[in-house]
């Protein structure tokens, strides 16, 4: 079965009219669009950045239903396969990203994306490790929900071990659960700090099955080897009683090495660091102080 | 140059004397005691855990005086080696760790540690992957300070990748520097959620060099491949407009998967999660949700 992207919505709204129906068991494949729903192509500005429509971003393809599915049922998700488009974007959109008052301003990167690689500059090329931005069920309260936030039903989670070989549960809050997934990045990091992965249209194949009664309280994933990094790295800390002034203090402190080190413009490393680097959370519990750390593959600065 | 661990101090304080001058570019072995003091041994139960005297707790080995140092400039220290004792010891201590209120019980697991792998519980090891815990300078302000908290001049950091193969660099903030380090784990996961790492006592080897005028405004480190987790991962959410309460969710969402899919006690999973498992910042810009995730190697469950 397939799902081609002209079924897409721009809210989670139970009352949205289910396009396909699946049986337990059942594997598909669902095209996704990139996250501008089509707004910026491959020549676009920083310009177009700044005029986006935000009533159209954050297109999902859905929703799905899924036969015999009941609230308190488990939604178990195989993601099978991933495949992107041959070029995606990354940006800085005005009042958006974690360090939104530090880059006010537009910005905006065509990313290509060659096999394995997107090379975000020249000499400056990241993994592909696809990932699934948003992919959720109809939320049960009555109404239109903004598709932006992740919620217990999953949605914008951005969660970058949501790929091929991963595993999700999700809790089934409306009978047929109503699927929907989109927003696929071609790469991300751990925070997507500046508020964009590499974001790209997509194909991605999945299974679906169910759990009766086992919907979890939150979602739950079994990840794939593949999506864990393994290279030295860079690594910057926020420490403080504050875990959000911490996470902002790393990652300005990560994107300041970049820049040093290798001369890019800040606002490029800030991209860089989105698409690339990870937010860990690494002590809670020393009170009252916490430390988040920024780490960053110091492979990446090579070509620079 | 050997430092001994009879050679510790309880609080950071400026005004405490150098045990021993290093010159730029020296190498250094400190031993250091584990985070109780001595207090726990062997042969300890959940008892004394709960009888824990803390004026006596996270005792660091020094202070080491680096010749020219001075304020504004960058310590860089290299971790050469680190040589963990056969036995650690993890807990929950009442009142203290991220789920302090799940857990209100003192509980204590004495870990051996044979080669590369720490026994939590029969049919449970975690790999060995040594670091330091607390690793910091004096703090400039006069009097004392407690060792508990991080600070920008580090001290109680817990940052799982400060182990050998790591470079950090710390801003010296008094003439001389004045190093201390203390609190090795054989073991941590990032966030040490309930509190510890698998404690024990321990031999670092330590390069220590100086960078005039380049005090970083926050730790800086440089960390090694082997202290990255490449395996597939259970993992859980937590989501919603405050990264500590996230965290918490996420934290036991996890340990209550663990418990239920291999039957360990839930206090024994949370000291498992504490010692192993990552807490990642997956997504802080999807506004008005952030989502942290929780993970754990799957494969360490495998004997249970």
């Amino acid at each position: 079965m397939h799902l081609q992207a002209t079924s897409v919505h721009h809210v989670w709204d139970r009352s949205i009219a289910p396009v396909l129906t699946l049986a337990p068991g059942d594997t598909i494949t669902v095209q996704t669009l990139e996250s501008s729903g089509g707004q910026l192509t491959r020549d676009s500005t920083a310009v177009d950045v700044s005029a986006l429509d935000f009533g159209r971003v954050n297109p999902v393809t859905g929703p799905i239903r899924v036969e015999g599915a009941q609230p308190g049922d488990a939604l178990v998700i195989d993601i099978l396969e991933t495949s992107v488009a041959d070029w995606g974007w990354t940006a800085c959109i005005p009042g958006f990203g974690l360090l939104a008052d530090d880059f006010p301003d537009a910005h905006l990167r065509i990313v290509s994306i060659d096999g394995d690689r997107a090379e975000l500059l020249p000499g400056l090329a990241v993994p592909v490790l696809p990932m699934v931005g948003t992919i959720g069920v109809a939320v049960p309260e009555p109404g239109e929900h903004s598709l932006v936030p992740p919620r217990r039903w999953g949605g914008n989670m951005d969660i970058r071990q949501v790929g091929p070989g991963a595993r999700l549960r999700l809790p089934v809050g409306v009978e047929g659960a109503l699927l929907s997934l989109g927003d696929v990045h071609a790469a991300m990091g751990d925070g997507e700090v500046c508020g964009t992965g590499v974001e790209t249209s997509a194909t991605v194949a999945l299974r679906v099955d169910l759990e009766r009664g086992a919907a979890p309280r939150t979602p739950v994933l079994e990840t794939a080897p593949a999506t864990r990094r393994t290279g030295a790295a860079l690594a910057t800390t926020g420490i403080g009683p504050d875990l959000m002034a911490a996470a902002k203090e790393a990652t300005r402190a990560l994107v300041d090495e970049v820049a040093r080190r290798t001369g890019v413009d800040p606002v490029d490393a800030y991209l860089l660091v989105s698409i690339a680097g990870d937010l860990a959370i690494s002590e809670v519990v020393d009170v009252p102080n916490w430390v988040v750390s920024a780490h960053l593959d110091r492979a990446l600065l090579a070509g620079l």
